[in-house]
């Protein structure tokens, strides 16, 4: 039986037919028709964060990685200096790009599983008065935290420092407001939230700091200013755009705007994670961080300590039940992930839950018992 | 009427509907399953130029100019000294990314109606030795020169020079035989001869370089060598695949295959220009090129002198027949270009052909006249 699995994985993630049917058609990069499509895909990701009078939105080829880079890369002088709040591995991907294209960058090193600190980050930006930048991540999917990106912006603001935001899981789903809360450049990909597919990210940037961003860039791909600018000379990518990867997205988008936008998607995604965290407590589970600082987006699960678990068995167990798990992605503690976003509702996340249990019975580990 | 128009351009180009169909699935980026797509389209492009002994391949998110960019910075030391023969709008770029990135780079100009000239990159070579690396075009997709690949990288291998080729337009239509030709890198795209649909690229790397390559690039976005060593222990993509582009193209190469390969794909798209040729010849244009200079995969023809002539509205007449061309790109000479590529024949060519006759009646320009 070859039935498509469920993706419970940060993204890519279960998108809807209607989504992976708008890619059966092949569109000219040139075209007028494309150009319109591109040009209401970046209409409307402005008007999710409220951003239509202070940002432009720059979409770019490739993961959501390389926009994190692209936006470092043009936001950033080359005399610059990033700090970046880490707690977790999407930080510290973000502070080895900076520092690899020839950025200062001093890391402030937080918990895995806590927040990022706005004092922290004021009394560091106090010493060493040379930081120009700040980079964050909104939710750190490598353990699942929220940070604090209205607590973190204001005191970017209040010192005169660049905001960077990585909103790579959150956009979408998570309110942000660029009328209240102020950012250099925010990321975001096509994947994720939006449940579009991957293959395109987008970065959202500052107009007042947008004439300050020609020619900061040193690689050619990554120019987000030269995006922008040849995109609203002739409305088209400056190279080759991935043409059905861009007209999914506005297919997401159109579904994601006729469910209600962005509270309703976080109202689904909450319901996905309490039907989540309450049914695998029932088998056990132990989500690895505390409730108050835990995101609706991927739930990071301490491994049972039964020595028959082993995380492959485990994910090809849960896979044969139907359903796609997500490795952890901590050092010091074994745990896996189950992600809590795409195209699905209550009853895939209990169905998940239900091949969970079965999968744990295919491994002869019992449920019911604290897994920690 | 929304029937799909054929799509007339380099890439994206029109791909078949089987093509597109392998989209209508999500994948796990950290599944097997997907792990195995990604060897399988590995192993077929080591193939398609018998580079099996000589050179690994790693794909790359983003446009092929990503890759482009992501090859000079893997391959050219940040200390290295890049010669580009340059004959036309695609070399421009790669000088301009060259250079961006801090890699020292010199143009060797030609002509765009020519093609690059061996005996000049031998004195050139001879003159300046500080250069390391070469790098040309296959196909120059601008005006649609086919460039004299195995006499350029004859050259390089008896100066030691590194050979960089951008096949973007040429990978899978044109033959390329690694056992023969030698060169340190060679690019080429999803969306092109091989029709899948855009959004990555793929960098063949000589494995006597392999190791030199590590920490190279200072973008590691681009790092080509560390994509190489993650993806070897791991079968994954370093960051996000686009997944539904990467099933696609295994699907776009069984069906290269079952075609009978370059052999078979070259016979047809030189079916293609010639039906082009001698249709458009009957109507009254010429082309720019030499024939003897000629790539039988994108032909650049001289605009009608006609005062009526204009090429949005030539365009817009011949999209209303059913068929999308694409601009010209020579600042000198009033141009349009008509792809040859794509998941189309003799009949889709006869039909552009007749469309274009139509478009000529209704902008009033009389066709069989000569247009220049």
């Amino acid at each position: 039986m070859d039935r498509d699995h469920i993706l419970l994985t940060p993204g890519p993630l279960t998108t809807t037919l209607r989504t992976k049917l708008a890619m059966l058609r092949d569109w000219g990069s040139w075209d007028a028709d494309f150009n319109a499509v591109t040009a209401r895909v970046r209409a409307s990701l402005l008007k999710i964060i409220h951003a239509e009078s202070s940002h432009v939105v720059v979409p770019l080829q490739g993961s959501g990685t390389f926009s994190v880079e692209a936006a470092v890369a043009t936001v950033v002088p080359r005399d610059g200096h990033v700090l970046v709040l880490d707690n977790g591995a999407y930080c510290k991907r973000a502070a080895k790009l900076t520092s690899m294209m020839g950025r200062k960058c001093t890391v402030l090193a937080f918990d895995d599983a806590e927040q990022v600190s706005p004092p922290a980050l004021a009394a560091k930006l106090k010493e060493d008065t040379s930081i120009t930048h700040v980079l964050m991540i909104h939710c750190e999917t490598g353990a699942g935290v929220l940070n604090p990106l209205p607590l973190v912006a204001e005191v970017c603001a209040s010192h005169g420092k660049g905001l960077i935001v990585d909103a790579m899981s959150s956009f979408g789903a998570l309110p942000i407001d660029a009328r209240e809360t102020r950012f250099d450049a925010l990321i975001a990909a096509s994947g994720k939230c939006l449940e579009g597919v991957p293959g395109m990210g987008f970065v959202f940037l500052r107009k007042a700091i947008l004439d300050k961003c020609a020619g900061q860039s040193q690689s050619l791909a990554m120019d987000l200013h030269d995006q922008y600018v040849y995109m609203e000379k002739t409305g088209q990518w400056r190279f080759t755009p991935p043409t059905h990867v861009v007209v999914a997205l506005a297919e997401a988008i159109a579904q994601f705007e006729a469910e209600g936008g962005q509270p309703a998607r976080l109202a689904r995604y909450t319901d996905n994670y309490r039907t989540l965290i309450d049914g695998m407590g029932r088998l056990g589970f132990m989500p690895f961080l505390d409730p108050a600082v835990q995101a609706p987006i991927i739930v990071t699960f301490h491994a049972p300590g039964d020595p028959r678990y082993e995380f492959k068995a485990f994910y090809a167990a849960a896979k044969a039940h139907g359903f796609i798990l997500y490795p952890g992605k901590l050092t010091q503690v074994e745990t896996f992930r189950v992600g809590c976003i795409g195209a699905i509702g209550r009853n895939e996340m209990e169905q998940a839950v239900h091949a969970v249990e079965l999968a744990l019975q295919d491994l002869g580990i019992e449920s019911g018992t604290p897994h920690i």
